[in-house]
């Protein structure tokens, strides 16, 4: 880790520096990398962002498939983001049992390699989060767990409504809420975050309102459809909140600092 | 891929050949191997087990920890678990959309370090699952959705009452059933299974019957607290539906080939 100060404090400083609450997603598909190396590809991308916004994510997923050497890769891109001086969210998705939770912890929160934060599932119970809070609290890192997808079918679960009216992901978000109460920081916001989809419009204020204290991690903006002006409502009145991120929107385009530098100005002035 | 036969039909076959429908966990943690390498550790438990069970269930977070030379285990144990006559599991647990999912499918159902199973989670969403049953289905492998997991905090989502009567567990296996519903085999199993804990005793028969074509992967047995006896609700009365894996009881006796085949012979004798 960088340094110990906790995630949201370390995250709206930068935001204040480089001019937004935003997060630039590398999900590099073979093929779209323009002839360059899954590594000369990431560190391109993460040269022309560094200067226009705070932090990235890193889609492991899409470094895992190389095995062992999309790993490598992955460690280096991670060290190459905070030589730059980006914030790194490793958006691995983990949700595993007891010791296997503490694994994952310190796969990717832990030692030479470690990201800022990281994204966890939450199917498997509050247990099986502790292993990630302890991990998390020590190292001064953030975990988002994933409450609201962005995918088109993340209603077959995610919205069954409960006998106590509540819908699952609104448990869920419970859940997290009350998991996170005890690791809420100077800056009111818990080191427990949650996963919450640009693309589910009418749900945002709700789960907002929800989560007074948890820092919203909302992919889905740009290629995925979610809009500038419907995500005031994943922030609190004072701007603070939320991380927005773009991934396709920006990675793939001509100009991949313009499109940064346009995709923190457009969520910049939604927040003015 | 060994071959393109469906997963349970190879399992089914191995368990026949071995005596029993059981599964070896390799949970391994840093301490507890002896003095060995984490690979050498691996392959002396492959080589104990191979005659006496089917199957080897890898829990991924123990070789992720390890980062990129984790991997590289990882990759050479599922092929010394092949070359010894082992179905191999990737317990993985990965849950995303889209073309993230497909990347993880290809990680662990494709090329050269192919298993022949893997567990997912299905908090995103029955499209979440697709691209896996994709791959599954052309490379003969198996999947494991996260039903109802072994942990004692699995009550905080998966029990919780929705307004039609269901439990939240009993929605994803309804998932799961009408998802697989196009991918059962000549066997009467669908690729698509489920993960049922062997310590949710009491909810074993309803979810057998809610899920009559999935196979299921049921962890938790020994060390974990599963009884043998309770585990009978796992099978269809003929015998077939469940692997059943021990991972702590068997990895870590001082006999590990006479503690698998003692573990096999108990479950074959719930079976009798």
């Amino acid at each position: 880790m960088v340094d110990m100060q906790p995630f949201a404090e370390r995250f709206f400083a930068a935001a204040n520096a480089k001019g937004g609450p935003v997060c630039v997603g590398l999900d590099p598909e073979p093929g779209k990398l323009g002839g360059r190396s899954l590594e000369d590809w990431s560190c391109m991308i993460l040269d022309a962002v560094a200067a226009h916004v705070p932090a990235v994510k890193i889609q492991l997923a899409c470094y895992e498939r190389y095995g062992a050497k999309g790993i490598e890769v992955y460690e280096r891109i991670v060290n190459h983001g905070h030589d730059r001086g980006l914030l790194v969210i490793a958006d691995a998705k983990r949700g595993d049992i007891g010791i296997s939770s503490c694994h994952y912890a310190a796969t990717f929160l832990e030692g030479a390699h470690a990201a800022d934060a990281m994204t966890v599932n939450g199917y498997l119970g509050a247990d099986a989060l502790e292993p990630y809070l302890d991990s998390a609290h020590q190292n001064g890192a953030g975990l988002f767990v994933l409450v609201r997808t962005s995918n088109p079918g993340s209603d077959s679960l995610q919205t069954l409504m409960l006998e106590d009216g509540r819908r699952v992901c609104e448990a869920v978000a419970d859940m997290v809420m009350h998991l996170g109460a005890e690791y809420v920081g100077d800056s009111g916001y818990s080191l427990l975050g949650a996963v919450v989809g640009a693309t589910k419009v009418h749900d945002l204020a709700a789960l907002r309102q929800r989560m007074a204290h948890q820092l919203f991690l909302v992919p889905g903006y740009g290629a995925q459809g979610g809009k500038a002006k419907d995500l005031r409502a994943c922030f609190h009145p004072d701007g603070r909140g939320a991380i927005i991120t773009a991934s396709r929107s920006v990675i793939y385009a001509d100009d991949v600092a313009g499109a940064a530098r346009r995709f923190r100005d457009e969520i910049a002035e939604v927040l003015q």
